[in-house]
């Protein structure tokens, strides 16, 4: 019997059935060498702000090279009613296609084109399920772990996840925290293969498996003289956990050692921080940090900064590792040219119609150096100097005397990345740079400011040609 | 540079890093021996309802056996600070617990433990992280498909969510809505391991690289004559899509087949589902299915029938894949034995306060062959014939008169299964099969009855004497 741990992932039956049905039948019409481009891009912000952190590009490219069809894989469609044929085509199958993206780590925005994936019909539907499965979650987590550094203070932040993460999808989640700006994981085998830093001490049943907690706090800080967090709320924070945390801190002193600190996870955290920080303040200890977990997110950390708690360390994991509240970015995979035309979804909902044609984005920035729109063009058109309003073309905007910069550069070649592959903390700090970029308004929580994604004339024109060539044919 | 897709995911560095520090602690005081029992078990139902589905058990125990330190990750530890009579231990490394479970697709409820796990010290901590995240999401995402099941008025249930789903966790989220009552899934490669049926024809794509969306349903249709279901929704659903699907479906009767079914995947579901079906039959066609898509979930599916909406065959992603809006079960794994001893972690919340030693859950039927109540006790104690609520102990239920039946089977000796795996859909008909012996009131979504789930008088006992001395010793 199979299992996900003896499965090859770099399979390219990860996608959705309808692919190979749509596969199979543009290969019995001799279509498969036909040129198609494909946008991604995501129609809603997630936590309902203003902004989101793009994040995956990384495992994606690198699994693109390798995205294939073992010969099981082909087997399991020949017993599924797949015709030789087909199926000789699929055993030569790589994925050749062209991709223009934004850099991982990017601010990215609903309705511009993030990713473009350009090539022949066939392996540019095969990778949509993927490159959606990757992207849409690690940008949903990247931009919760950028929303709580908004709001962290400087603390450390530590994602801690894994054990109610989506399964193995937890790989990810700690992947796309560290590209959002959190500085560690508790996840070893993510930290091991992203090389990231890995942390953690202990756990109550540490704690439990001793008579005693003050047995347990010292036999823990004599083999872990360096970086000792002592988990304080087993019994009674402030009556047992912290006192005896004080009596062993005062123990490693006298051997030439610092505890790091105590971890708070239960309880109100607020009051509890403020005890703890006065009894090792009174006892010296101003060194020892504290370290909070328990349920957290961007709102209740931001609470607990204004409620005055002293916390140094933050450990979050469920909201950030599931992207709670919203669980999925909405992003989709749209057709934007095929056979050398522009094509067009139509939908009832105008906010639903796509944008034709292959496209760049420039960004826009003022004289402080800060964002100030992003464009959509045509390749091919000047850089435009006003953009409309994507469904509401009377409203424009002047982008007269800022500066332009395109977003989409050439990350693929003919299935091979143009660059080397870019480390998770490299990411991270190209995010925070980008971040940094963007004013107070677009990031707060409450009613954002919308940053405005505009689209040129010619483009607009080229839609509503499109859209009246189709109503016409109806 | 490693990437997911070439990670051995039987890794042992697939946990919290806390639980290799521990292991290291335990190892340096050679208490790597120590024998300990662990339970797992959630305090919350998901999604407020009054049920949830086990399920991920078939994954835990295949994983498990393979679970091991490689040399990759022995070097890793090193270079990370462990030292070298620890990393000979964990090179040696493989699990060898005993563990109790009840069956994959038993419906659980909350406080009673799930899993038990016995082992030593070490290979039952390092298992925690890996058995909180494969149980946790698929129990979450299993019980999401049931709830929809239970709307679904017998029609078709495809997972759709592979997309949307967290990463390669929808390998998972596919395996769990199987578990859990869907009858197929989009995702190839989780129905080519997990031996169940894809599902998939077309996308909206397809149809918009044809130049007309009737020439795009023709080909499609002569190659798949089996099985064909025409997407609609491209242009406009009754004006194009339902016509042009009509039209396709009369070519087909002329060579002997039968169109399956049109797809609605956008507006208002009930509406086209009248609209089309009423087309459909108006051409004799009353044989054509319809499968709707978009945005569901429990809740709309429950609506659409309660408008009367035609519907045949639902397609849910990213609500189920997901287990939106919870997006994840508050599972956890406490420690009830230590050293041959009862152990307790207290809390100020009661309701967080565990259920100390090795312990049996019995199910309660009574003579109609419903599930009652279930009692969790001791074992070795007498099979209760009372219980008392966890919490407050004046509440008590007689359970005379009803049968009882044990539900912690061993499932692992000394690292080895016990039994055969159990196939995915055989999973999924126990689950069926059980939650048809929950009656109605357990099953609603607006407030459903709480299933009642006691302990015995000797439990209740226990745990108040290890508090009573917990408590003194502060």
């Amino acid at each position: 019997m199979q299992h996900i741990f003896n499965t090859d992932l770099t399979s390219a039956l990860y996608t959705d059935m309808y692919q190979i049905s749509m596969a199979h039948s543009h290969f019995n019409y001799s279509r498969q060498n036909e040129q198609v481009a494909f946008d991604y891009f995501f129609r809603k912000q997630p936590y309902s702000g203003g902004f989101t952190i793009f994040s995956g590009l990384g495992e994606l490219l690198a699994l693109l090279q390798e995205f294939k069809f073992s010969s099981r894989d082909i087997d399991w469609l020949y017993k599924h009613g797949f015709n030789d044929g087909f199926l000789e085509y699929l055993r030569d199958f790589s994925f050749k296609g062209t991709v223009h993206s934004m850099r991982e780590g990017e601010i990215v925005f609903p309705q511009e084109p993030i990713v473009r994936v350009e090539g022949n019909i066939v392996e540019a539907q095969l990778a949509e399920t993927v490159l959606l499965n990757y992207l849409n979650f690690q940008s949903l987590v990247a931009t919760k772990a950028a929303r709580i550094k908004l709001v962290a203070r400087g603390a450390a932040l530590s994602e801690f996840g894994l054990r109610r993460a989506q399964g193995i999808g937890g790989m990810f989640a700690s992947r796309a925290a560290l590209t959002g700006g959190f500085t560690s994981t508790s996840n070893v085998l993510a930290a091991s293969i992203y090389d990231v830093p890995a942390v953690g001490t202990m756990a109550h049943a540490y704690i439990q498996s001793y008579d005693g907690e003050l047995e347990a706090f010292r036999s823990f800080a004599k083999v872990n003289p360096e970086g000792c967090v002592l988990l304080v709320d087993t019994y009674d924070t402030l009556k047992s956990g912290v006192p005896n945390a004080i009596t062993v801190a005062k123990e490693m002193e006298q051997e030439g050692h610092k505890l790091m600190g105590i971890r708070l996870d239960s309880g109100d955290l607020a009051y509890l921080a403020k005890q703890s920080r006065e009894m090792l303040d009174a006892a010296g200890l101003n060194y020892v940090k504290i370290v909070a977990s328990n349920q957290l997110d961007e709102h209740i950390i931001k609470s607990l900064f204004e409620q005055g708690a002293p916390i140094d360390v933050f450990g979050v994991g469920t909201n950030l590792a599931t992207g709670k509240p919203d669980a999925a970015l909405d992003g989709v995979y749209k057709l934007s040219m095929a056979d050398g035309e522009p094509r067009l979804k139509l939908s009832e909902n105008i906010k639903k119609t796509t944008l034709p044609g292959l496209k760049q984005v420039y960004r826009f920035t003022d004289e402080a150096g800060n964002f100030v729109a992003d464009a959509v063009a045509l390749i091919g058109d000047a850089i435009p100097d006003t953009i409309h309003h994507p469904y509401e073309p009377d409203k424009s905007m002047s982008l007269q005397g800022y500066t332009s910069q395109p977003l989409l550069e050439l990350v693929m070649q003919d299935g091979k990345p143009t660059n080397a592959p870019v480390p998770v903390l490299e990411v991270a700090a190209y995010a925070t740079e980008r971040l940094s970029k963007l004013t107070e308004e677009y990031k707060r929580f409450e009613n954002p400011h919308i940053y405005k994604v505009g689209v040129s004339k010619q483009l607009l024109d080229l839609r509503t040609e499109l859209r009246n060539k189709y109503k016409k044919d109806l």
